[in-house]
């Protein structure tokens, strides 16, 4: 599992298959500009409000780990040749705030590949995934859907000559 | 159903109850800077590319996409007051790609609403919601549970003296 993600096809993606990248880090600064702008929750947006409030101190929106996740979910899982689609996500669950300072980090697991019947030259890949800090909790899990790209038959054979 | 979203609490989100808002719009430059900064590929970053690739031109993120639900629903739905934390999201589903100078709108209905057995001065609702373009059309789906404080004692007998 160690293809470059760049040369990533749907044949990459088997099940059993684990992916992993990070760190990036979660500044107090972006936590502010992402809640100012799509989540204006005081826990997200106001330092001392959120200290006094039910987490004791601000924490992200949840939608903001999420595209935290999304930016290492295209670095380290999808490849730009071949990822076309998502439809949709599954069981998206916030077990764990994020707070200012963290390092979160993404791993990967395919559970499910097939090829299309409707479109032979992609598959469906589902995955799980797991957002950790940098204590190794597990802060954020989803079940994501990605449509693939199958190698063309050129390189298939190129690979094999 | 027309209580001002300040003044919401648990009691406020009845089974089948129907909260509205919007528009927001999409501009290009907005999907640009999230995608870079979020989800760099280049049906999200690159216009030209973009026209020439499966969807005929530039689309949101679909996590973009999520971000400005969650601006309308922090609106519309949640109220500062009573607004306490989310578990998760069931059932994300992105039906149609979000283009530039599309303006969204967000219905929410409550699916099921119960007080919680642990924490009884909360609540958990869950709900559907459903992002809709210009034109009415079904964008993304989503199914969120939300934790709700109840309406504080004394303000229950305030409204009914």
């Amino acid at each position: 599992m160690t293809l470059e993600a760049d040369g990533r096809y749907f044949e990459d993606y088997p099940p059993g298959a684990v992916f992993e990248g990070g760190p990036v880090m979660v500044s107090e600064a972006e936590i502010l500009e992402f809640a100012q702008r799509y989540d204006p929750q005081a826990m997200h947006t106001d330092p001392a409000a959120a200290a006094r409030g039910h987490f004791g101190g601000l924490i992200a929106s949840g939608w903001h780990t999420a595209a935290l996740m999304m930016r290492l979910f295209t670095t380290h899982f999808l490849s730009p040749a071949s990822s076309l689609a998502s439809p949709g996500i599954d069981e998206l669950r916030w077990l764990q705030p994020v707070r200012p300072g963290d390092e979160l980090r993404l791993r990967v697991t395919v559970t499910e590949a097939r090829r299309s019947r409707s479109k032979p030259q992609q598959g469906i890949v589902h995955s799980f995934a797991e957002v950790l800090n940098q204590k190794g909790e597990v802060m954020m899990t989803l079940k994501p859907t990605s449509f693939i790209r199958c190698r063309p038959a050129e390189q298939t054979l190129s690979r094999t000559a």
